[in-house]
């Protein structure tokens, strides 16, 4: 039965609709003033003048500057609205700037004048750090997309910003090498980005942290000091290891325009395998089982939830049978993925550690992908579990960590908090509510859909989600970043020491505050810090730092 | 042949003498200041006084607090020296805080009457950076040696900074677990130390970086600021990850005094081969190799040269048949070792690599150990060749990096450099010139015994390593750090606008420059931004940064 899984191409991201409605009104998405009316622009900030253009078109060329009155122009409004159409600005203007040089004669040109400016990579971002809020110069950095350099002995791959994922490891793959993070993304958006963002994806619980895997970074300071710190070296203990500042900073500190990253060896083979289990705790016990057994070859380790089985077959496959089929649903399923270098070793200890979960009752059921596309077609279901919720309603997305014990908690608390109100079921204000995520990283996405657009459904449960995470020490934001969607919620995770260092260093490099503002750092705790004048209280005025 | 080889305890370094000789005089190893007489104490730093003791001892209590006027005391001269005998401070006063708070309050007050510090973990470093050069107080971390928490299913320990190595694993072994990181040091060195060093280690290959493994530390500012971020989060993208910052600070901004680890499955199986190779060509078609086909793994791959045999077999184990004999000596080596779950996929895959290495006359000839005991023999062969060079005269190392292509170059450079000066053989100034380190990694130890205790060969010798280092893109401390040892080199692997910023993030943290001072800034340039009085020009004024 599981051969009749039909094939559907994991490139859905780029040409879905994951989302898109949520935040469109008149064919327009609604400008994220209007969602934040506490926002304020920064008076201090210069507005564009033809002045202004004069200069970028003569150190740029004419081709390397997009420039109109009107925001909402065809030739703008693109780069003014986020991938999930949830998030618009209102800048006239975007650069492209081709290499270091420009990037770093822009940023000091912006700095002497005050003018705010935005770094923009793939735009694929989920929290809306990669466009404007108001007038800031986005700065594209799509052109500056050269493979510099890859050494075929250690897998050392040196890269400009703007190279897409794929092409990167399109390049890599020639010398038998990967790179060590996969999202499904990966055919838009910028390495650049993905550093800027520390992003995770798939395959983290095999490949790490980008902090463990990016060597070296060359950086434009909003000054415009090129901070060139590209190493190539695998071990480099002089001084501050201050590329990792960089790392996760979401554009707020300068712009990353090159990279150096270790690039793992490309699998030789890589096996798949689905199981259905009955609790949330076999499904810790499964994992726990896979480190051991597994642990030179666990890629990822993904799990859902019996609901997610509904969503992807009424929603998105009607008519297909699920793989793991039995009379009803499993309460919980997992993913295990494995990469490895000889593929009867991988099979052999995939298959034993499977007869030894069915054997000790931990799992109910399980198959193993036979060939290529079993194994796609299994992860194009993963993936379709997000896209199948917005077809409900306008869906609610969240991106937690905390410990893993924890994770499924959290649905199970939510879920019993809104029921209690009843506004939990079909018809009802929260259509459907489900869980899934990667084990292996304590990362838990809890996602709902919603029966109307309506704001405060959005408030109502980012309240809870995040009180409880914060309650039970875990991050509100995992892997997508605070951008501008979480930027109230940053105390939640952050207690006030780590806050006040963190915008002691900001006011340090960038004490102009044209990078990226109104990101991270806007709320009322952090800017005050800054002695700016934006305001959000009503994001934290009634919220507590976790301090 | 090769059960011949006798068993070694590879804790020999707590108990041998490697280089301990070099610095000592009249049974006193001399004082840091007669090796850089243009180091002087910083006036703005207050001597200590009555007041000051009677503060410490209200606070720790009488039994924390070990105090003698006389730096050269039985009571408190082994905390003034590191552990090589290389470097010596004059302090009267060492603290054994017991938690956090205490750590808090020693900050605090040496802060508010500028008290300098240095903090001191296991004092197993090996450039000087552990122990004070004047008077500064020694911060001991020995007291705080608590396991706080181990999550058995994510494998996070939660520990003090002052938990021995070993000790924490031998903590998580009980749950299935290891330390990702591996030392000669382990029985002695802290786990804030190695943190505060960013140390590599032997497995670096296989388990990455401290960047990547860290997941959260508590660290003291040098105001009393107790900067809690002691995640057990695998993911958390809350803003800037302030962690990284004190990982390699060498405590120069803070004191870490919490950290949170992830901790990798221990391997059920370990499996090492022995290798002789006729070129550094060839190791490095055989590293390329062991990636494609040991990938899921190898956990480490280590090199020699012909001549750290002689130095063994005629220093350390004369009469002891080296484990791959042949007439005479290849001209290199590589010792492979594999962790991984299931020990006959393990071997098969070892023996089909070593088959294919031979058919393809990449290796000349390979054993694989066959027991727990051969293994250990093997490592601590390895292990055995500095303690080997020490016994021909003073010795002299290096733990540089560079791109893996070039590391043999250097050796290869040098020896023809001082060669047709006519400086090295045996009775010459360079009576040995070695070449060892982690192939993986690209870290070189550049090793050479000299026939007289005079610093001039040591300085020749630096600034031949150092700048053809430089020149070829490499950095001056792999993994050892720069600590008092290499403070005029750092400009030889940073760049101007990366010092400018380290030294701006100092004067921010540690605006009173109280932090472990005269370590890794005690440059001119560095301490010309830091506003202080220090200077170094005979390292750095005639010396120019790479920029």
């Amino acid at each position: 039965m599981f051969s009749r899984v039909n094939y559907i191409s994991r490139a859905f991201y780029r040409t879905s609709s994951v989302a898109r409605s949520a935040g469109v009104v008149h064919g327009r998405t609604r400008l994220s003033v209007t969602k934040y009316p506490e926002l304020k622009r920064d008076s201090r900030f210069q507005s564009l003048n033809d002045k202004h253009i004069d200069y970028f078109r003569a150190v740029l060329g004419e081709n390397s500057v997009v420039y109109d009155k009107d925001p909402e122009s065809d030739a703008i409004v693109h780069y003014n609205t986020d991938w999930f159409n949830l998030y618009r600005g209102t800048s006239s203007l975007v650069l492209f700037p081709s290499d270091t040089a420009q990037v770093s004669s822009i940023l000091k040109y912006c700095n002497e004048n005050r003018l705010a400016v935005v770094p923009q990579g793939g735009n694929t971002g989920v929290s809306g750090g990669a466009v404007p809020v108001f007038d800031e110069i986005i700065i594209k950095m799509s052109r500056m997309d050269r493979i510099r350099k890859i050494d075929q002995v250690s897998g050392i791959a040196v890269v400009d910003a703007g190279v897409i994922l794929e092409n990167l490891d399109n390049a890599v793959s020639e010398h038998g090498y990967m790179v060590p993070i996969d999202l499904g993304a990966k055919g838009s958006c910028h390495i650049g980005g993905n550093i800027s963002t520390n992003a995770g994806g798939l395959r983290y619980v095999r490949y790490g942290s980008l902090h463990g895997n990016v060597l070296g970074l060359e950086v434009v300071l909003p000054d415009g000091t090129v901070l060139e710190n590209l190493s190539t070296l695998r071990k480099d203990n002089t001084g501050y290891d201050l590329k990792q500042l960089f790392i996760g900073s979401e554009g707020t500190l300068g712009i990353v325009t090159g990279v150096s990253i270790l690039t793992p060896q490309r699998a030789k083979a890589t096996n798949l395998s689905l199981i259905g289990l009955d609790s949330y705790e076999d499904i810790q016990k499964a994992f726990v089982r896979a480190k051991a057994d597994l642990s030179d070859i666990l890629s990822a380790f993904e799990f859902w939830d019996k609901d997610c089985i509904e969503v992807v077959s009424e929603k998105m496959l009607p008519g297909v049978q699920f793989p793991l089929s039995s009379e009803k649903p499993y309460e919980f399923y997992a993913l295990l993925e494995t990469q490895g270098s000889r593929k009867e070793h991988d099979e052999a200890k995939l298959e034993s550690y499977l007869e030894s979960l069915l054997e000790d009752n931990i799992a109910k059921d399980g198959v193993v992908s036979q060939d290529i596309k079993q194994t796609q077609s299994l992860w194009a279901w993963r993936e379709m579990i997000p896209e199948g919720m917005t077809k409900y309603g306008p869906a609610i997305t969240y991106d937690v960590s905390m410990d893993i014990p924890l994770l499924y908690k959290l649905v199970m608390d939510t879920r019993a908090h809104f029921e209690k109100k009843g506004m939990i079921g079909p018809d009802k204000d929260y259509v459907k509510l489900i869980g899934f995520g990667h084990v292996g990283d304590g990362n838990l996405h809890i996602m709902a859909a919603t029966n109307r657009n309506d704001y405060d459904l959005q408030k109502q449960l980012d309240d809870f989600v995040y009180t409880w995470t914060a309650k039970h020490s875990g991050s509100v934001s995992a892997e997508h970043g605070i951008g501008i969607s979480k930027i109230g919620y940053l105390p939640y995770s952050k207690k006030k020491p780590v806050l006040d260092l963190m915008a002691k260093l900001k006011a340090q490099i960038d004490p102009r505050g044209i990078m990226n503002p109104y990101k991270i750092f806007a709320n009322k705790y952090i800017l005050s810090a800054l002695g700016c004048k934006l305001r959000m209280d009503v994001y934290t005025g009634t919220r507590q730092s976790r301090e």
